[in-house]
């Protein structure tokens, strides 16, 4: 059984397909958040402290970590501000930590200060990556988030992106890193531009759990672009990837219809043993004003359990 | 493709793999509804009217209608009380019905009185029910659900659901009922009493699609049976159920929650074509009161399209 150990100093969480899914909080990134950036770069962390509680508090199982504030030399500025932002959060919370960077010397300066066995994230199949990553991951032992592009960009055609994904477990396999310790990502495009997105990535998560038989993650919000109510897709997308042998995302945990999502996929997959983390979030649930509207007063009674001819009726037919 | 038409006197509706999910509309059933078999006992019909409209306004694709108030005579008194209420139902709503019951005289009084090709709801395994039932489906051609349980009683084993049901589509045949005219009910027990009940239903629901080729069902509720927040659960199953390849489920079109999810998990599927129906449906959504809740304001901001090092990171990169 596939199984990706990642830890904070004090917490050791696995990803598998047997364990509950995996919420990789996305809060702590700059990217598209100019107020967040611009904080980070005058040295304000009230933010990202806000999130690092939050997304904590809202039930997510590691965060992600990403100090990408400027376009503008990131070689040198990245590297200590996501020193800082590292140490900064796993100061504040026991979960463990993704350390999310595209420039390789963040990456190398925060495997230093990281407590644990945090998550690389990411490498893509593109050869300079692969070259720059993969001995990192090996030398510091940690498990590495795998983007199933390349050079030639992002296929539409998922055998391609299944072929991406093969080939940077292989060469991880000829640096000595096990494919345990390599979760895919094996992208998800936008369903409002591409109406085969989903299918696409339910064949892939199949093909990936079956045959190459690795964790999985994506960046979950991507699949609602541009479409109105986001957070319904979002939230349907999420027990559709967890039953296709998706292992775990990033994503907003501060979002409930998304979490209770993830709570239920969880029971309904089995991996919520007696359905205690479930009683424990929703015993008292009380439906927010309007979610649970009916057409009729009498429609929120009895809603469950009736059944047509089939069981009921074999009772009767003992009496006909 | 296996494609399974059901039609009311006025509009024709395809189930199949390549079509939106059909939502079977449960409501119009006195089963577990006192108040309701009472009214109708009394020939009110007042509830089965509001039932109907409330269910089709809210987006069901067919309606289960099921007379059975008693478990007295049912021979006597159920076929005439179905015959009424699928002639009320019909007068007052066009999409296809489900003529819903265990007494097979009731069945065949409704195939007499409904108008277009209802859905027969349903037969078993067990060979009494086949062979009262499946000559029925022979003469009115039409098509049936196939629950999966037998003499021996519902099976805990899946193989075993998977062999009834493979039965009964061999007996349908003897008779020269074709496959894509079952549809298979592969049982659906509580999460909470038996943790394995999802895994069970999605990998029963790919053999049924991939071995079998034939449409499915489910009381979709029963999943949810003894646990608190049961929609929740319920919302969680149907993208499901959906992404392991179910094409219709019996359940209560009348929730909000399930429905969009039902809703999404046809965008994601790939079965609503530009997105026509989600943005029709949700355009102008406006979260419920608590239910789009955050944990800092900010948080209701830029919350997709946000993405880790990979896709920004390689601008970027060409920068550093």
């Amino acid at each position: 059984m596939t199984r990706t150990v990642v830890a904070s100093a004090t917490k050791e969480i696995t990803i598998g397909f047997d364990q509950p899914f995996c919420v990789i909080g996305e809060r702590i990134n700059p990217t598209g958040r100019k107020k967040l950036a611009a904080e980070m770069i005058a040295g304000n962390f009230d933010t990202v402290t806000a999130d690092a509680l939050a997304q904590v508090a809202a039930g997510a199982t590691m965060l992600d970590v990403n100090a990408g504030v400027t376009a503008v030399n990131p070689n040198e500025t990245e590297p200590p501000l996501l020193v800082q932002t590292l140490e900064l959060v796993q100061g504040l919370v026991d979960v463990p930590l993704s350390i999310d960077s595209s420039v390789t010397a963040a990456i190398e300066a925060g495997l230093k200060v990281a407590k644990g066995r945090p998550l690389v994230n990411s490498v893509t199949g593109e050869e300079e990556k692969l070259e720059a990553i993969l001995p990192l991951i090996k030398k510091y032992d940690v498990p590495v988030v795998a983007i199933s592009n390349d050079e030639t960009g992002i296929s539409e055609d998922p055998d391609v992106r299944f072929a991406v994904a093969k080939k940077i477990v292989e060469r991880a396999a000829d640096f000595g890193i096990p494919a345990h310790d390599i979760v895919v990502d094996p992208l998800v495009m936008p369903i409002g531009a591409m109406g085969t997105a989903g299918d696409q990535v339910f064949k892939l998560l199949r093909r990936l759990k079956e045959e190459l038989k690795v964790n999985s993650t994506c960046g979950l919000s991507n699949v609602s672009f541009g479409l109105p109510h986001r957070h319904g897709i979002n939230s349907a997308f999420i027990p559709m990837v967890i039953a296709s042998g998706m292992t775990s995302a990033i994503m907003n945990p501060c979002r409930p219809q998304e979490m209770e999502m993830v709570r239920a996929a969880n029971v309904l997959a089995g991996h919520d043993a007696n359905c205690q983390d479930w009683i424990m979030a929703y015993r008292d649930h009380v439906p927010a004003s309007g979610s649970n509207a009916t057409a009729s007063p009498d429609m929120t009674k009895g809603d469950g359990g009736r059944r047509r001819g089939g069981r009921e009726g074999r009772r009767r037919q003992s009496a006909s």
